[in-house]
């Protein structure tokens, strides 16, 4: 379809009006690389500041309504006053993000190290995410484990497999009815010889196991060179066992930089393959959640920008004339489907979006918006002192 | 265990004497690469003498009494005569490759193809290799598609899935009772932008959802840098869908080198895996298969070389003192762990082996022995004429 | 600058107007993988018919007036009467590509190679290229070699250096007063193990031993996952020593695809370096080539959506407000920097370049046109019989 | 050679005896990823501390005379009685390696920053550190720069360089007769998008127009996937400009795990080109450091292990039959010259390197000497309290 064809534009105004991305409370905070966490100023000092940043994003955006937690980072007395801050700046808490990284226990892992005080205490940890859920009304309980080895023969591979099926397990049946397990995979980092969650395929037999609440979850970043994203998205749709996304981008290994600023045209032929697979729509279930480090640039002008470049990759996916492609796959005309993909990724989808903004009260450049708003000036006056939120914090 | 621990090496050496490693009858004729096949001298120039020459590798190793075909390369018109002619060698016929990707109507794919007609005739192929597998008594039929796409937009991703399962069910249910369906996987080449069967997760989901008689393979080549292949067999075994080995070695992508030429301690971490799964002795039903290509060195010699290496993988694999090792790991002992392994890596094999060969009646050096025999001689003389063998004959 | 900034327009398709993308008379032709080579129809049958194909892309593209020359591939009896040919399509003789890599005494090596006598072949094949150039009036002489190793120890690492060195003298001394060499380099394939020329910095120190008329050429397609090219190409620029591109895009080894088709925005940040170095004019010297496979889409379509994807990274590249961005990168303003050249990129160029083939007189859209041309009718009936070109003849 | 030949062992024996490997400060103080620094008991607190475990490492290895400072890691007020310190316990001052990433100023560069107060701050910081080697008499100063940028279009990378090329320039003219830059080189991290110094290449081009004083240090985790490293040794040991190592290992990114527990046959093809250029003897001028972090295993027997394994690859390389394997080279026996090399790899050193340990007086399992010295004992008591050293103190 043309973007001058006028119900056509309707049509991708109105998918992208039900689009929702989460933003992560982390991603406000200090990050940084081993080497130095660079302190920004106005970072956010606590979980209620964090999701302050977070209904500013919202604001400007429209699409930003939830943010993700992280616990223990973002730990409080009382959950329900944090969701009841989050409801009062428009914002609802999405999913909660467990922790069994950082203690000095989990030097060896955390549910498949091989001292069984150790898983205990870990899913000990993801049970308790579970009550946080409850509290905060969160669907998504997201699992990331660090836990691996980084020398041959540290540890038996096939028994963290046993511990780890057995820690899900218990996880999975504390669950209430309408929560899930979102199970993240990473290649590597910080374990350097094996990942006891590697690959997609790991966390998807885990999951298959687990039955229908357990899902897998993308981070755009957690991959070999050459792995091929979109397909992953497409097999995961197929099977219905695509849980979600945690978006950024990469030039080499998990560099968390903003999504979509390293491959933009990645980030488009994965959106392609959500609308292609009718995942788009919130009812699909697919959570979109930013997982980014800002560790040189301003949180929320980076965040933002992520949002929209989201956004348009979007909205060039629901361009895409699936007729006209269809005709030409079907047909074996290589180039002629090519070029129906093409088309859409090399239009200017940004007075289209400008458009959907203005129609819902937004102003159309929502960084410009961020740049006049005054806020950053507020918060660098305002949390001058006091500790600012990072990783370990 | 140590070496000189006479029970201990009579243990590996007992271990050792049921490892059976089938030879690839394509690797004994003419391969390259896109730019150049380099003929060699005394190359077979029917399947009856790459039968031969797999004969020679296993009278001077003692551990390749199989021989792989591949079809169409390898077909005849009476396979009862072909395996009457192993069988009068000392041999006997393993598994059966199928060829679906040297058609002309193959170009956009084969079971996967968008043409129904290309997808019938695809998969004929595969039926009519189940037929071969009837008349050679092979178990095996190991199935590699090279479909997949070149460029965004070329075909439906999960269309592709769909097609691709359809057909796989189909030759399932074909099977014969002691018959089994071996799934590879591979990352690229030839198709450059989506492989249809991509990674282990794919191939292992559709073994799922096949049956019992559905079992991955893997091939150490197909992998995208930085791959955990070990992991990958720890956990196959693990959920019993280990099916076997195409062994070879890389340092770049799908390179097809003697395996255990480019990274012998991979091959030894993936040996120990099989060891540590108890899955050497061939009840386990591993199929241990070479898959190289002999570009620029003597075929026989490398084969004998690559078997020789998968044989001293093995005898080092064997040597890993388990008792010390599951201490370590349990005590959370990283060096000590590292050590028990490495310990076993670092010992010369050689002695033992050229003892267990001389324990079977064999040259204790089978390069050598092959050297003195005269083989190479006859054969350049025997096949100076006629047409060499190849990836396309 | 903005697209809607007249002045800006006519600057950039005033830039866009001198680019000049010299296309391979190979690419014309049928080619493959390891795997197989797909015969298409219509497929040049000799140099005559690729130049004549090469003329029909430059006649709709007005940016392809040059086609390259392999030899042995090209090789005639008469060079004059090629360039004549030439000319009287409208079309220019290229650079003389050099072949060592498919004669059976280059198995181990061509100008590497531990015998002397191959040495001497193969260097008496490139000194008969300089006189082919002198015949064709060709300024570029490009040089790649497949020498390598495929295992460890196979050859002497640092002799095959000497001997290249002593090979590249004699040949850079035989170059006429307008002739120049271009060394490509290339990570692997064909060699496994090592390759005698595998990075720029390899090239670029053999160039500078050489002396001012031997430059660096950059095959997109030749380096390890995660290289910057842009780095490259900014860094040669600096130092005056790149010659040129061999244009092509992959997504895992050099898969040869269409330049763009794989990433078009590391297409597009090459060619912001080329216009950031002042580079694109061609008394910058820079030769923007193709070097592709079209092994599943037909030929010519495909070298014409090449060119094109040229031409729209390049017009993004001049979209680029320089002052914006020197201003931003001075002020330490990453998100406002990134912001800046993502504008360009973000742009639609193509009705920009469509207004450059109407005031040049040629159709705005060059695929509609030879789909509408029947040029591919007619060679599919005039070029039904005899041999068609490949790269093996 | 063959292991059992008495003068071939002696030959051996005495190249080993003049093998030295300098071990890093800062390997013995605490590190981690930027998920987390586990802290491990017994830690150094200050300079003087970590010199004292080198200190052992070389009482245990007689390998390890020197050790790396780290500045400002290891800034004191007295340098002159820090190297007394290390005299007196039978050590040297060895490279000063800079630190010009920390600061929060380097947030966007250091050298190459656009802004030229950092750019002079930081020269300067690289000035002091030659004023420490005037101090301490090192003659070695490492020059590693995280500087380059995360996202496209964040700045200049061309001006970077001239930037970068000014410093250099700078800081060598600054160095006394004997003293020497060595300039490192990195893919990436903590920079993402390009890194200033990212190749050997870069590095190479540098060191040459600095002048002979200033060479190529090779890091073995700093590099692509699949990148040759052994190739750049030979080819920079060819060219007269390398300077040396960071020894560790990696499987996936800059792992930094001990050096040879990734891939040991890769650290015996560095070793084997370092005896093959004949650079091992010290007056050869390459210095043979370690680099490494050692996260979760105890830090001095680390250490101890990496030493060993660097001997170990040094002795395999060393046990090569030069002339057999030139022979087979020459021959062009591939497989024959790829067993020469094979034959030394697949050798069981241990035994040979005990007895050079005996020969010296040493234990001959130091390992073992260390787990009974009762020193880790001593210094976790002794160090209990106090604040331990990590990279940021």
């Amino acid at each position: 379809m043309s973007q001058s064809d006028a119900p056509a534009r309707e049509r991708v105004k109105q998918a992208l009006r039900t689009q929702r991305i989460e933003t992560p409370s982390w991603a406000y905070a200090n990050s940084g690389t081993r080497f130095k966490v660079f302190p920004q100023e106005g970072v956010p000092r606590d979980p209620y500041e964090k999701i302050a940043d977070a209904a500013v994003v919202h604001r400007l955006t429209g699409a930003a309504p939830t943010v993700a937690l992280h616990i223990p980072w973002d730990r409080v007395d009382d959950y329900a006053d944090l969701a009841k801050h989050a409801t009062d700046l428009g914002m609802g808490l999405g999913a909660i993000n467990s922790n069994v990284f950082q203690d000095p226990d989990y030097m060896l892992g955390s549910v498949t190290n091989p001292d069984p005080r150790v898983r205990r205490k870990a899913t000990d940890h993801l049970l308790e995410c579970v009550d946080i859920m409850d509290a905060t009304g969160s669907r998504d309980l997201k699992l990331w484990f660090s836990d691996g080895t980084n020398y041959p023969g540290q540890d038996d591979i096939r028994a963290r497999q046993d511990r780890l099926a057995t820690a899900l397990r218990e996880v999975y049946d504390r669950l209430g009815p309408n929560q899930r397990i979102l199970l993240e995979y990473k290649l590597f980092e910080p374990a350097f010889y094996t990942t006891d969650v590697p690959d997609w395929g790991t966390a998807y037999a885990h999951c298959l196991e687990l039955g229908p609440k357990a899902q897998v979850v993308i981070d755009t970043g957690h991959h070999a060179p050459g792995t091929n994203i979109e397909f992953i998205v497409a097999f995961l749709l197929r099977v219905g066992k695509l849980g979600g996304f945690d978006f950024n981008s990469r030039f080499y290994a998990d560099d968390d930089l903003m999504v979509g600023s390293a491959d933009p045209f990645q980030l488009f032929r994965i959106m392609y393959e959500i609308v292609r697979g009718d995942a788009l729509r919130p009812e699909a279930g697919i959570a979109f959640m930013l997982d980014q480090c800002h560790n040189i640039e301003p949180k929320i002008p980076a965040i933002i920008r992520s949002v929209l470049n989201v956004q348009e990759a979007t909205a060039k996916a629901l361009l895409v004339d699936a007729g006209a492609l269809a005709a030409a796959q079907q047909a074996g005309d290589v180039l002629g489907a090519n070029a129906a993909l093409m088309d859409a990724y090399n239009s200017d989808v940004r007075p289209l979006l400008a458009e959907l903004r203005a129609d819902l009260g937004l102003d159309p450049d929502p960084m410009a918006a961020y740049a006049r708003s005054g806020y950053f000036e507020r918060i660098r006056a305002e949390r001058a002192g006091g500790q600012q939120a990072g990783w370990g914090a």
